[in-house]
């Protein structure tokens, strides 16, 4: 099934008319956070991973989310189960490859997954370089390369994949191997709140189960720097921050999205 | 052992006098928030989950709860072990059947789990329909039937199971299959905050260990409507509805459960 | 690898200096709360644990940490992977053995980390006790014993372990056997937020990281007393002390832990 393009104001729309049951494989310490992101914003959350359900699960949500964060064996083949079970239906998927050039373990089972050609692949700067084959000074789970350095290698994997891929960072790039969008905006107070960037990934998910996947990924985006800026007016560090960036997931209109100019082209 | 009849002020009271004990098998989402409203609410939480040493544990608990939302077989195999030990000591167990409906697997642990009659059965209306056999038009995690078209399916289970059924949504309903008792309160903010719902139902086996079983999840009701309530005063989101909750948990008094009458036998 | 003798003013510049990458193998309960903990305090948590690449990952990280609160075989196995290369490459590492006197099971996996001398052992005064062969009226995962009751035992292990052993609760003790701190502090609301003793554990981690055993333990108490009365100050509940304590353990200042004495040697 093809979705729609769509401008991030129209995403969320359709998002929030549709309130896609996403199905989010994620990290152990990204499970609440992840889930209250897809209310707050509108969608429909549903954490299922093991191998016995994950798939038959898949054929029925709009769109599936794997995240290897906390990754073993029992995690790796149910997200195996669920990806293979989301292609055969045509359901969008995301790949969220966490600090996958860790260990061999890690880099083995992001692979196997990578094979199945994610319909979006979101990682930080490092994590994309290192899938591309390139070199990262990068140790555990942060970036440690700034996002623009990541550039070719995202294109060079969207390519290979026939997906989208998001490079996220102190600003964002998103591309499809021709096209690239450049987003900016959000706040320093994110990466000082764990799993923002696994919810923002399961969000993706929830996007592009309503959108176009290059769409998708940057109404995501659009979303999650609108509400940044708007819960760091008022918090007083990343306590706050957390409840304060849930509200305004809520609180954030298709027209809010308008307003301020984030998304570049070239 | 039989736990006295107790009206939900008498409950609280007894509850925060004896911080029950209660062993919590429940799902990844719902694990830190379910702690944190019990003991907000007074009781004292206990996350203990291997079969290795679930029934050796639900033999020192004073309840245990049983919630399928993440599932896997190791867990499976944990939650049978201290439903049986709990089945074999006399103490009261709860079964939330999350989604059961989604899968085949999903089904068939859900099946084994209710033969060993759960003290109290808590679900949404779809989840109630679908295990006394009827229809339901639920895809995912919510309810999408109205909680009173589950009305004779809840009192049915609880002749089945011997036990007190509670259908929770926008009004709640519990029965042991003769007494029905209506429940109205809370806010429309609570399905918008993840596993609130799973942490009623770990809190609900909080009051069972101390009182009868429909007293019990009536009293956990009242709670939650009350402190829902509470929070959404001065809520702006579901961000600052979660921590205003936990707050009005703990500030709620027995007493304040008298002002207000929110429960309707018949 | 010797790390220096550092005041916690002293270790707190250190750590955010360094921003040590610091393993947690944590119950699923404390993932998400020792994550912004150590992201707050200005730590890198990283949460892998299976026994796949739980080894190979302790050869990067500068400290590891395990908590058996969520205990099951395969993460056992991962905890001893974990430590076992830890120790090969002197990477300091801290065991807090929740409730292991609860089960065999529990008790059996702890006698195994145990044997490989943790770096620091974390307990409260049951735990402690039971450690070292002493009675505990303890039933689940809270402390019925006073801290001070602990104190023999905890010189007792810290002797045979060669490490440093912390007793937490009102009052904390820390001690390699022959030196005896005590750190006094904090907010009796700390015991109402489900995991931040484990979240502890883990900052302990980061700590040692960058400074002295015992005085890694005494920083990490020092600040978190520090910041639990800051957050005790506008909290209204358990509810907002969680968030406004995450905010304080970001605003707090290397010179603001030397402004209230809170140790005492002897």
């Amino acid at each position: 099934m093809t979705r729609p393009a769509a401008s991030p104001a129209e995403a969320l729309t359709s998002l929030r008319a549709a309130a896609p049951l996403t199905q989010c494989i994620t990290n152990y310490v990204a499970m609440n956070i992840a889930a209250n992101t897809l209310l707050a914003a509108g969608a429909a959350p549903a954490m299922v991973h093991t191998a016995e359900e994950s798939g038959d699960f898949a054929r029925i949500a709009r769109a599936v989310t794997i995240n290897i964060g906390t990754l073993s064996p029992a995690w790796a083949a149910g997200m195996l189960s669920a990806v293979q079970a989301a292609n055969a239906v045509g359901t969008p998927w995301v790949l969220d490859p966490v600090a996958h050039f860790a260990s061999s373990y890690r880099a083995g089972v992001t692979r196997d997954l990578l094979a199945h050609r994610p319909t979006i692949l979101r990682g930080n700067a490092s994590e994309i370089l290192a899938l591309a084959g390139g070199d990262t000074t990068a140790r555990g789970v942060d970036a440690a390369d700034p996002v623009m350095a990541a550039e070719p290698a995202a294109r060079q994997l969207a390519r290979d994949t026939g997906g989208v891929v998001a490079v996220t960072g102190t600003v964002d790039l998103v591309t499809d191997g021709t096209r690239l969008a450049t987003i900016r905006g959000g706040s320093p107070l994110m990466p000082r709140v764990t799993a923002l960037g696994c919810s923002l990934t399961c969000l993706m998910g929830s996007f592009a189960a309503v959108a176009a996947p290059m769409d998708a990924a940057i109404a995501a985006l659009v979303l999650f720097a609108e509400a940044g800026e708007r819960a760091e007016r008022e918090a007083e560090g990343p306590g706050s921050f957390g409840w304060r960036f849930l509200d305004a997931l809520a609180a954030v209109t298709p027209d809010d999205l308008t307003r301020t100019p984030r998304v570049t082209w070239s």
